[in-house]
């Protein structure tokens, strides 16, 4: 039976009720793991959905692999909590989960980063307020200003000169922003990014807090960051109000599994929980919030130990990288000093425009054919025919995600695939290309351009085609036009074109480059056609 | 790699990839689960999230259950689609799950049927438009009205008088409200709810469609309608535009899994997209697409089969419990017939005010101790603590949700465990009392009161606690205030108190009782106040 609330009389007969209230459980703990497990040990009748009924619904095929977490997939019985209104063993592991990563308070997210982005944009935003938003965030980002009626004020990142990549917000581009929009709902910061760049947030936040503004940061790819000194430290260190960090990304939780931390006054933590209540599932699911919990228990207990071994790993690869003069990865600037004796480590000083450090996440490594020979797109491709599964490519770049389990025997097997492909498409014998610069230079222009003038606030709403205020086109006609919605390359989910943008032809060049070298455009039209507006956008 | 284009030359060594596109495959395939099984086969180097790379980074004990799951849990990698932007498995899958449950297009969800809700109501409504809306309705669905910035028109549903549970509206009420607002973005309607119970819904959208007002219905407990004809015909097949359904709840799909199912022109199908790809996860989970993939597959196979040995098992437990007298089951005020000869079979005619059969989930059993002797609350309690885990539980009834592998064994359990719990309070030697009508009546006052005047439009929006125009007080003090945040006692889900109602006493002694029942509340402050506006909701 679903319930949530403090049990009474008859809590002696649920073996996972008694004593939670009476202090905090050790990190050692898995209060909702337990939990589960506690539930399927008394070998239930399941007549509460879902309606795999423990698995036994599933055909027999599935069930080989399905099976056991079906086990575990179950509902908000008595004993097992309401991540909505967690008063039980979801929020004994939230709470766990707040002082292992260095929070005041956690909240499990079940729908992703994608989720606690949402959420905390609506949290902070009425509509018509102004949020300071790094433009190279995820879509979520834009979709959180769409639901929340908000406008955005678009600030370019620092592009790497080495790499060519983004790296966070320049402190000085910060602090005029701030100047002019004093009284902005929030600073929404993008650390690291897709590639692993970021920067310290410290003097920023800093920044930020002198005039009162929360600082938001979607660290979906930074959930290890803090758990060892060869990481870069979590934006909570740097003070950040509020980090959102995929669990499932580059820790062992189930996908959709994320964390929000919040820490400080200047977000309405009661506001933040009526948006995630009203943007994830009723029915979350039990083996994603246990992934969490377990997720957590494994960096309380053995995270440094495990990064340790990581780094060691990705060392390995990097040297074998190091040995093939056809490759080039991307590296910031000033090329990682591997300082091991401090929160700073992870951070490299100077040259790039507009200081700061750039930070680089070593779990994450970047690198392109340096002879042209091959695209990002077919150098994955021909890794892929090998075996061996990037976690994403651009035209140029190929990106391995490195995980705190990827063995010495992955990494050989990779080494060997690119030896395969060097001998295959003879590229040892090819003249080496120069580095490629700015590449990822976004079609607005003012990437990469520090001390450009702060921009105007930008609008953000559904756009509905019946509505007489859209058109779709083909992108070459909307060369000019007013942006109607969103044209997002995924991966890496930083957006081409956003709604009130003018469209360039630059703009229109990049969509077709990324379109032909194969790769994923979220927002155009199954025709192909892009969505304009025709009439201005008025906040 | 990520990617989810029409691949190139190096598409013949990836095995899923080829001749897709050349013809309908048939009911008998799973594209996208036999994808992830094809990867599986590959023994793939991982360098993508999650981070878990298939399963290794678990601990031994998490891996147990948790370890096959995590060998299908990937990304948007060659061959495997992208639920944003499906043009490969993905597609596939959806379009023969369109097939099999008769809608045109249909689109895989992973936030449930709460992602189907808010998405429906955020295509369909500009920021101020009216949705006629069943009181009834999820909380899901009053949050996608404050996302959506539009207004409600509120209609009650009848209630049965046998079963004093609320059994879907009544046409008369849709037709004068129609009238009044002919030019309403919507109908919603939540068809069957919690119970099980809802109503034909020909006649209704017979008359929105009449003036052009698409009906979206909120079928989330209702997936496995129209595959037997022993249960109500599905939505669909009554016209309705959008239909949501979980197909975790009563199909075994895992918990989040839910179906949105969409037919005619009146919905801009685009705008339903964009309005999936903002809500949603950006990494959705692909064990759960997997298991819509194969619920859909078992459906097409042996739907009928299996709904008809699982009415047989539903059968064996209501002749169970009609043989004790102590307890009444919540049947509408025509017993069900068990008409199996056409599409209007499990409808009963008459005896619920303002016309309309009453349709009935026979999966979903409904009971009380006639005694009074134990809340349903407590009655279910001492079914857990023999093993047996009802679906939910109110101040009166217990519900139980049976499946499609809910075996004989678990009835016997039940029935056993029933009969102990006779036998330990002595109910057969108490008075029987009678039936009780109207428990389920809303605080609003207007439900169940068929032939109520058309409400006025009710606005909705994210409330902050900080903007000056709320305040929390003790519930009591709340008497006459304006509500300021929806009151939803959980399960089921129905809102107590919805904002811009008038709070009334009525509403705080149902909310009292509720809460010394020991059910759950969405919506109190952590301290147990409610939310009330300072200020009249304007919208």
């Amino acid at each position: 039976m679903r319930e949530d609330q403090a049990t009474d009389g008859a809590a002696g007969e649920r073996p996972r009720q008694a004593g939670r209230s009476e202090g905090a459980l050790p990190q050692s703990r898995a209060p909702l793991w337990e939990a589960l497990l506690a539930y399927r040990e008394r070998n239930p009748a399941r007549f509460h959905v879902p309606g795999h009924k423990g698995g036994t619904g599933l055909d027999p095929e599935a069930a080989r692999l399905l099976g056991g977490v079906c086990e575990v997939d179950v509902t908000e019985l008595a004993g097992l909590d309401d991540l909505h209104h967690a008063e039980g063993v979801i929020a004994e592991a939230e709470r766990l989960a707040a002082a292992c990563f260095g929070a005041e308070r956690t909240r499990f997210l079940v729908g992703g980063s994608t989720a606690g982005n949402l959420a905390l944009i609506l949290a902070a935003c009425k509509p018509g307020d102004v949020l300071l938003v790094q433009r190279d965030a995820h879509k979520s980002v834009f979709n959180g200003l769409m639901l929340a009626g908000a406008r955005a004020v678009l600030l370019a990142p620092r592009i790497d000169p080495s790499a060519g990549l983004p790296c966070g917000l320049a402190p000085d581009d910060v602090e005029r922003a701030l100047e002019q929009y004093p009284n902005a709902a929030g600073l929404f910061v993008t650390d690291p990014n897709y590639y692993g760049f970021g920067t310290d947030l410290a003097p920023i936040v800093a920044s930020a807090h002198r005039r009162g503004v929360p600082v938001l940061v979607d660290a979906a790819h930074g959930a290890h960051y803090g758990f060892h000194p060869g990481v870069p430290a979590s934006p909570l260190a740097a003070g950040a109000d509020a980090v959102v960090q995929s669990a499932h990304k580059m820790l062992p939780a189930l996908t959709m599994g994320a964390l929000l931390h919040l820490q400080g006054g200047l977000l309405d933590r009661a506001a933040v929980d009526r948006a995630l209540a009203a943007i994830q599932s009723s029915s979350p699911s039990y083996p994603i919030m246990a992934s969490l919990d377990l997720a957590r228990r494994q960096m309380a207990a053995r995270g440094e130990a495990l990064l340790g071994e990581a780094l060691e790993t990705a060392r390995l690869l990097r040297d074998g990288l190091a040995a093939m003069p056809w490759l080039e990865t991307a590296e910031p600037a000033e090329p990682a000093k591997g300082r091991a004796d401090g929160p700073a480590a992870g951070t490299e000083g100077g040259g790039v425009a507009g200081a700061g450090p750039v930070t680089r996440d070593p779990l994450k490594v970047t690198f392109r054919d340096r002879t042209g020979t091959l695209g990002g797109r077919e150098l994955a491709a021909e890794l892929e025919a090998r075996g061996c599964f990037p976690e994403m490519a651009d035209p140029v770049f190929v990106t391995l995600a490195l995980g705190l389990s990827t063995s010495r025997d992955d990494i050989r097997r990779l080494l060997a695939a690119l030896e395969g492909i060097c001998s295959d498409f003879r590229l040892s014998e090819k003249e080496l290309g120069e580095p490629i610069k700015n590449i990822y230079k976004s079609p607005s222009s003012r990437v990469g351009q520090g001390g450009a003038a702060v921009p105007e606030p930008v609008a953000f709403r559904f756009h509905r085609s019946d509505a007489g205020a859209l058109r779709r086109v083909p992108p070459e006609k909307a060369v000019g036009a007013v942006c109607g919605a969103p044209v997002v390359p995924y991966p890496p989910g930083v957006p081409l074109l956003l709604p009130g943008e003018t469209i360039t032809a630059e703009a229109v060049r990049r969509l077709r480059e990324w379109q032909s070298a194969g790769l994923g455009i979220h927002g155009l039209d199954q025709d192909g056609t892009i969505i304009i507006q025709t009439n201005g956008e008025q906040p």
